[in-house]
């Protein structure tokens, strides 16, 4: 989809409640929180992402006289909403947790104050852009750490689903840790490395595979891998590569990147073989790059096993975060305030489970990192006014075993504020950093991970608590309820 | 993306092996057949999908002067290929099996025979879509089949995986069965219904529960559907939207569609309980409706304990085909012809796995019908230049166990060719059918499966066999590579 032309990419819901307070002339500014409650892939953390697209999409809302054609044509809109959508635009205040940063459950990672029409409205767009995006950057962050130092190349562009799915999980997938992608468009729209050499089908229009490598390698003489599995790996492929790159020593044109890429069978034995043969012929540093189905674990497995690829393509796994495919975003009302108050109410979703309980409030979140080594003690979600100073003693608690305290001594930990402002009365004032960078500052966010929360497998939990003002609030509300309750049942 | 665009919407490969072809001045025309090796989710199908995106993508495909800049800056391109490219457009023959068709594994779905090149670049976009589309139509067919008469919404847009996937993936999911969607942009693109009807919020944002259902049956008096689980499902929700539907209906004005949304908690219990409510209370035509996470597994398992839910809302698990989130559609080269010859030579790709050995040659495949049922006998792949009568006896064998054989009887069977002609060269000859239209004949192509073949879990085969002058090419083939091989192992 263009993304200039979103603005009815929204659940027709979000359209009918419009409707329903405009029509009841609701006069809400209200506060809707962007969370999710579990980390993807059995993670110890996600990456937040898609904060460049989704300010795209609010800076384009608007619709055109054939999007209101098309509600007019549904037979629910009434004339007098249907010209209110006409002169729509996003006039609102954005926070967001900038892209790239690592995020635990339950923190808002987007935080919307907005008239209650055009924060409704937005919702289905914003949490299909960031889930999508982060989705992927944290799984491209888990195939890149279970890499080790080797590099993890995006090529699962024909597998995803979707031309946006493969170009701005592609994005996602660098921001993550990828080192590029084989998606040419996502190279020209994000200035991202774009990578790739060549497939089966260039073998097999040629009458060999030796006339085959050696044609490649003449075409590029400065980076050559060869594909070596078409016809038999070590009895054909790897042989016939080692004569190219015979050859080119020969002739004193070495390639400066040079390999071989494995893209079937055991890779293990494969990739151990082909070193041999490699190392053999006196191409030690001939780079062994392997793809097909792979993803974190079988990574890990493989470097496990000693397979001494380096250079990894990873598809299908990474472009769909294959094991655990959505990222459970959700867009809840967090406060209400109608014109002429001041403050905002606390507004609370209750659930029999706790954990879907929502936290109340206009809330910002702090986190805690450890002075020496600069990695995260935990993160404190608080309510807006409130504010800590690091010199002095902090006790915080968990949020649902209240028993668990932990204080942190003044001196012994740096506080950071996480959401920052994106747009301010429809405004603008954020400046996207350029996908390169924001891998390289995704990249320090993940070493302030301590390596047992960044673990492919049970990782521990990094701890996001509640400052006592908003744990009060949110009890208080929850009493409320209850005694609401109470008084209906009688 | 916007389609019109998407001509660098290809892995960075397709672009060096095509410099490749175009230095040593290829002048080959091949043939690549898209087909899929295993049917999605354990099932014994699929649904083909996406023809009508993928011609718009060959029609538009061109490169901007703006494309041609970003590949020259790659520094990988010569000139004289970045003019070649300037000019490029496509001339070659697609021919494809029409959407909403039920396919088998190792069938072309698509083929394409076209100048190496040009069958070169568009290999990606090509298996980007179709796989996409494929997989949520199957999908959502099978979701469709596990709800029996019951209407399915698709909800997933939120957590699709990006723009596009919540888009097509609509348009797919209506392919494949679904009613609606509650994606507007979607409704609008493809005319096709779009659903809903309020959302927690909306409940939130009202003192009370009652007075939002209240609020929102005014507004909608032809369809109300009361979402009853923010509070309490059973001591607030369905008593509340009870007291609504009374108020409506002393009033004289029962809505023609009303009802009830359970979106969590025990689906089961709560249907129940709340059918009870409903039927006690006079509303024997008030439809339960029910979402949250649920795919096809779920429904029948809901259905299996009676519950009384006639209506689904499908999100996540829909949209993202969540148990099976790619379609592992290939592009494999099938013969090639040069500038000159008159007939092709079949290419072949060999694999130690037989289920990977390519199916050379130019294919046609022929459906075969029992006459009396309609329903699928088997399909058989043949060379383009087989012919067949109906009324003579026809014996099929599968191609991996050739001993098992059948024999149709001349007169008992029919047979249809599936491939049609969509680019003859370069110029689109097909027409799209509507979505809806689509979507009725995907109905029709679903009853022409056995219910055996159809069922959720451990369906039976569908036999795909292969002709016996396409066998014996197949294995000719087989035999010269292990000729070649022994030669030069010599």
């Amino acid at each position: 989809m263009d993304i200039n032309q979103l603005t009815l990419l929204t659940d027709l819901y979000e359209l009918t409640m419009m409707q329903g307070y405009f029509k009841s002339k609701n006069d809400e500014t209200v506060i809707f929180d962007v969370f999710y409650r579990e980390n993807p892939s059995g993670g110890g953390y996600a990456i937040t992402c898609g904060l460049e697209q989704m300010i795209d999409y609010i800076k384009n809302l608007s619709f055109s006289y054939e999007d209101i054609d098309y509600l007019r044509g549904l037979h629910i809109f009434d004339e007098d909403f249907l010209e209110y959508l006409a002169g729509y635009h996003f006039t609102g205040d954005i926070y967001a947790i900038p892209e790239g940063t690592v995020v635990f459950p339950m923190e808002p990672l987007v935080k919307v104050c907005a008239p209650m029409m055009e924060a409704q409205l937005i919702e289905t767009a914003l949490l299909n852009i960031i889930n999508h995006q982060s989705l992927i950057a944290t799984k491209a962050s888990r195939v890149v750490y279970a890499a080790g130092g080797s590099g993890v190349m995006e090529f699962g562009l024909r597998r995803a689903q979707g031309p946006d799915a493969g170009t701005y999980g592609a994005r996602a997938a660098v921001i993550g840790g990828c080192d590029g992608t084989s998606n040419v468009l996502a190279g020209k729209l994000f200035d991202i490395p774009v990578l790739g050499t060549h497939a089966h089908s260039w073998i097999m229009s040629f009458d060999d595979e030796y006339t085959a490598f050696r044609t490649y390698a003449d075409l590029y003489p400065d980076a050559c891998t060869l594909l070596v599995d078409t016809y038999d790996t070590l009895r054909s492929g790897v042989p016939n590569a080692i004569r190219v790159f015979q050859e080119l020593k020969d002739a004193g044109r070495t390639p400066a990147k040079y390999g071989i890429r494995l893209d079937s069978g055991d890779l293990a034995y494969l990739s151990k073989q082909a070193r041999k043969m490699l190392d053999d012929a006196g191409f030690e540093d001939a780079v062994i790059s392997a793809s097909g189905d792979l993803d974190e674990h079988l990574i890990a497995s493989l470097i496990h096993q000693g397979a001494p690829i380096t250079s990894w393509g990873v598809g299908t796994k990474l472009i769909t975060s294959a094991d655990c495919p959505a990222f459970g975003g959700v867009y809840k009302l967090a406060a209400s305030r109608h014109e002429g108050e001041n403050t905002f109410t606390a507004k609370i979703k209750i659930s029999e489970n706790p954990a879907k309980i929502t936290n109340p409030g206009d809330k910002i979140i702090f986190r805690l990192y450890d002075s020496e080594t600069g990695k995260i003690r935990g993160d404190l979600i608080c309510l807006s006014d409130e504010s800590y100073d690091p010199s002095e003693d902090l006790t915080i608690f968990d949020p649902l075993a209240t028993w668990k305290k932990s204080t942190l001594q003044g001196g012994t930990y740096k506080m950071r504020e996480l959401l920052v402002p994106v747009f301010l009365k429809g405004k603008c004032v954020y400046e996207s950093p350029s996908v390169m960078e924001i891998r390289s500052y995704c990249q320090q966010e993940l070493n302030t991970l301590w390596d047992e929360s960044r673990r492919r497998l049970n990782p521990q939990e990094v701890y996001v608590d509640l400052s006592l003002p908003l744990y009060q609030l949110k009890h208080h509300l929850l009493d409320q309820k209850h005694e609401t309750k109470k008084g209906e049942n009688k």
